[in-house]
C-alpha cells in the first residue's frame, strides 16, 4: 500500500510535522509554490489517508503524568483488559503482541508510588511484568 | 510539578488534541470565549510547556512501515544503540528501562521480511527479544 | 530399525522426492535398470516402510496461509488440546515435547493479524509463546 | 495472494494430497471429468504455484532418524548458521523467527545420544534450548 | 528534598552511626564544639527528620536466624501477603517492586530446612523463586 | 548458636531497638531492675554477640537517597563487582546469592533517572536485572 | 559433624564402596591388618552413622528404565506429589529445592515415549520443566 | 533389552539391594532355595549386567558433604567441565541435558558458604543456575 508522494509532499509533510498550525502562506513560501497548489496538495495528501490528522502535544509531566512504563500482560480476559485501558487516563498505549505476553501496555503516571495503584487492578487479570523507563530517548518519531 | 489547568483549558487543549490546525475563531465558539482571550489561553499554555507543539500525524501503513514491533535489547553499547536507533527511519521509539533488558524499541516496518534486515544489524549489539504487533489498539493516547 | 538401502535404492528415492510422479519408465533410465527391476524395489522400499506415501506438495501463500508461526503451550488439557488443532485448518504441525512447555504448534495463517484470532481461542488452554516466522530457510527436507 | 481454487480443483488436490502417483486416469474417475481436462487442470494449479511439486514421503525411523527435536538458537553468526544447517542431514527444517531466539532448527536423530554431538557442533555459534519430541502428533498436514 | 547538612553535622552524623550511644560530651570532644551546640545539631537533625531514630544492632545468628534468603513473589493476595510477613519474625523486609515479580521478601532462618516450612506458607499465595545468600558481603551501609 | 536470652533480656533488648540511647536510668525503671544488673546484662548481651553495636538511622530521602532498586547480577568479575560496590556510596547491600544470577545488590538513588548512571557502570561487568521498589513496606525489622 | 577417619578406615571403605560383599579375609590382607581389627572397624564405622549400608547397584537400562530425565516441579500440593513420587517405579530421586521451581524429581523410564504418560500425570500438580539426559557422565560418586 | 527376571531373581535382588552382604546361606533361607542354585542366579544376574555390582553407601553428612545443591550449566567448554567436575570431590554427578542449560551436576559441600567457593570456580566456564537441596526425600532408590 506504498503511496506516491513526490519531494514537495514530503516538504510539506515536514513542515506540518514540525508545526501543524503553520499557515499556508507560510508553508507556500516555504516550498515556493502557490497557495492553491500547496492546500490541494494538503487536501491529497489527507484523503490518501498519509496525513491522518493533526494534533497538539502535551508535555505529560506538566499533566503530572511524568513516569513512563512499559507493562507486559498474560491474560486470558482479553475484552475485560480493554476496556479497562480504555478507562484508565494512564494507559497511553495497547498492544496485542507476539512472545510470551500476550499485551504490551504503555502507562503514565505522576511516581513510581501511583504505578503500584495500576498493577493492583492489573493482578486479578493475569501475571505481568513491568519496566520503568529510566529516560525516553525517542518518543512518536516519524523520520520523512 | 503539576499545572493549574481550568475547565477551558482543557476544553481548548481537546479542540486542539483533535484538529491542531482548528483556526482560533472556530475554538473561540467552541468554548464561548472571545479571540484575543483564546489566542492568550493558548500562549500560556504553550509558555507553561503544558502544550509542548502541533504536530501532523502520518499513517504509517501507507508510509510502507505498517508493521510495529517491539523489541528488548541487553547491550553494552548504549551510545552505539542510541546512534543506530537515530538513523535507522524504522525506529519511531527508544527508552532505557529497567529490568533484564535496557532498551525498548519501537520499530515500524513494511513486513516482519523487512524486520530481519533489522534485527541482523541490532545482533551484534547484545541479545534481544522482539515481540510483533498483531493488533494496534490504542496509541499515543492522551486522555483530558 | 535401520534398514539396508542400497545406492540404487537411494537413486530411487531421490527422483521420487524430486518428482514423485515420474513414470517407471524414466526412473528406470535415470538408474539404468529394467522396469521390473525398478518396480520391484519401488514396491520393496515402501513394505519395509521406507517410502510411506506420495504426497503433492501446495504453496502455502497460494492458499492463503503464508504466515508461519511456532506458538510453545503448556496445557493440563492435552486432549482437548489434540482436538483443537485436527480441526484447525491453520495448524500443520503438532509436537508433545520436553521442557518448559509441552506442546509446539506449527501454524499457517493469512496475516499475523489473523494469528490474533486462533491466539485467542487457545488462550484457555494455557500459557503460550509465539514466534513468527520472518523467513523459512528449509522446511521438510530430507537429505538422502 | 488468495487463488481462484472451485471444488473440483479442490477435490483433485485431495487425491494428489493422498496418493501423488494416482494416474490421471483414476482422478478423471474420481472427479467424473474427462483425462484432457484433469490433465489441464492440474497443469493450471502448477502454474500458478498452488501445487508446487510432488514428493515420495519418507518414514525417518526407517532411515534411523527417528527422534525429533527442536532447537532453539540465538546467534550472532547467521550465514554461519545456515551453512552448517545446509550441510548436516540431520536438519529438515530451519526458521528466522521472533522473540528470543533467533532461529528455530528441527532435527532428526537415531537417539538422543546422536543428539548430544550434533548440539556440541552448535555450542559455539551461540545459546541455544533443546525440545525433545516425545510424541509427533502431527506433520506436514495440509488441510484442505 | 535534599537537607543542607554541614560538615559539623556529617562528623555528627557518623559518631552516632558508628556508636549510637555515644555520650554527648564524647561527641562535643571529637567535633570540637560546646555540648549545648552539639545538643541543638542534634535536635534539628531529628527535627528535619534526617536521623529518623537510634537502634541496637543485633546479630541475628545468634537469635537463631543466621540463614538469609531473598523470596520474589508474585501474588494477587496483596493484602493478605503483607499481613503474613507482618506476622512472621523470619521476615525482615518487604518490598512492593516493579518486573515480574511483585514482591521481594528479604527472610533470616536458622538453617535451610526451616525455609522449607516458610515457603510452603507462601506457596498458595502465588508462584515465588527464592535466593539463598551464601555471603553477606554488605548490610544496611550508609555511607556518609 | 543459639543464646540463652532471658525474658528480661528481650525487654532490655526491644527497649534498645526503640531507643538506642535510653539512658540506663529509664532502662532501669523500664524493667524494674538495678542499675548495675541492667549495665551488667547489656555488656553480656555484648560480650555473647547478641547486641552487636548501636547505631543511628537515617531517612535516605533526606539524603537524596529515596529511590530502592534492586540489582540481580551475573557476573565473572566477583572481585572487581565487590570493589565497585563498596566504593559506591548508592550501595547499601550486597549478597552473594544461589540462583541465577550470583549477587544481589541494593542502591538507594535520588531517581529513577540516577540509578541509568549506576547501571551504565555495572554492564561491563555482566547481564543484570533492575526491580525498582514502588513501596518499602519493611525494612531492617527484628521481631524479638 | 565431621568424623575421626583415619587411612586405614578410609582404605576400607574404599574397598566396600568397590565391592561391598568383599570377604572381610580379603580386606583384611588389603589392608594388611588382623581380620578382628578390620570387622571391628567396620562396625564402628556402621555405628558412627560413616557406613549407611550395603546395596546392590542395578543396570536401569536392563531393568527397561534406561532413559533419566529430569523434571523440575513448582507445586502447591506438596504432600499429593511426594505420594505420587513414593508410588511410581520411575521416580528415583525427590529434592526440595531452591529457586523458582520446589521439587526436582530423577525419572527412569525404558523410552522418551513413556515418559509423556509420567508428565501427564504430573501436569495438574503445577508447571514443570523437563530435561532429558543425553548423557549420565558421573552417577553416585563418593570421592573419598 | 529387556531381561527375564522371575520372581526368585526379583527376591534375591530385593534382599541384596537391602543388604548386599548378606551370606548366600541367609538368602537361601529367605527364598528357600538351595545355597547353589542361589549362587548360580546371582552369577547370572551379574552376567546379564542387571546388578552391576554391590558397594557401600556414605553417610554424606558425616563426610562433611552434606548441603546438597543441583547447578544447571551452558557452557561451551565441554571437556573442561568434564575434567573439572572428575576432579572435585563435591561433585557426585553430571549429566549432559537436553534444555536451555547442557549440564545438570549434583555436589555435596559441607555448607553453603563452601558452597561459593566452587561456583566461583564453575563461573569462567559459562552462565550457571543453582538450586539448593532444602530435604533430601528420596535417593538413588530403585523399587523393584
Amino acid at each position: 500500500m506504498e503511496q506516491l508522494i513526490d519531494d514537495v509532499d514530503k516538504k510539506i509533510m515536514q513542515l506540518l510535522q514540525h508545526n501543524a498550525r503553520m499557515p499556508i502562506s507560510q508553508i507556500s513560501k516555504e516550498v515556493s509554490m502557490s497557495q492553491p497548489s500547496v492546500k490541494e496538495r494538503m487536501i491529497k495528501l489527507e484523503e490518501k489517508g498519509v496525513i491522518s490528522g493533526y494534533t497538539a502535544k502535551f508535555h505529560l509531566p506538566a499533566l503530572n503524568r511524568g513516569t513512563t512504563t512499559f507493562i507486559l500482560l498474560k491474560t486470558e480476559h482479553c475484552q475485560e483488559l480493554v476496556d479497562f485501558c480504555m478507562d484508565r487516563r494512564e494507559v497511553t498505549d495497547l498492544f496485542r503482541i507476539s512472545g510470551e505476553y500476550n499485551y504490551l501496555i504503555k502507562v503514565q503516571t505522576a511516581t513510581i508510588e501511583e504505578l503500584e495503584e495500576l498493577q493492583d487492578s492489573l493482578i486479578k487479570l493475569g501475571p505481568s511484568k513491568s519496566h520503568i523507563s529510566m529516560k525516553n530517548i525517542l518518543e512518536h518519531r516519524v523520520l520523512l
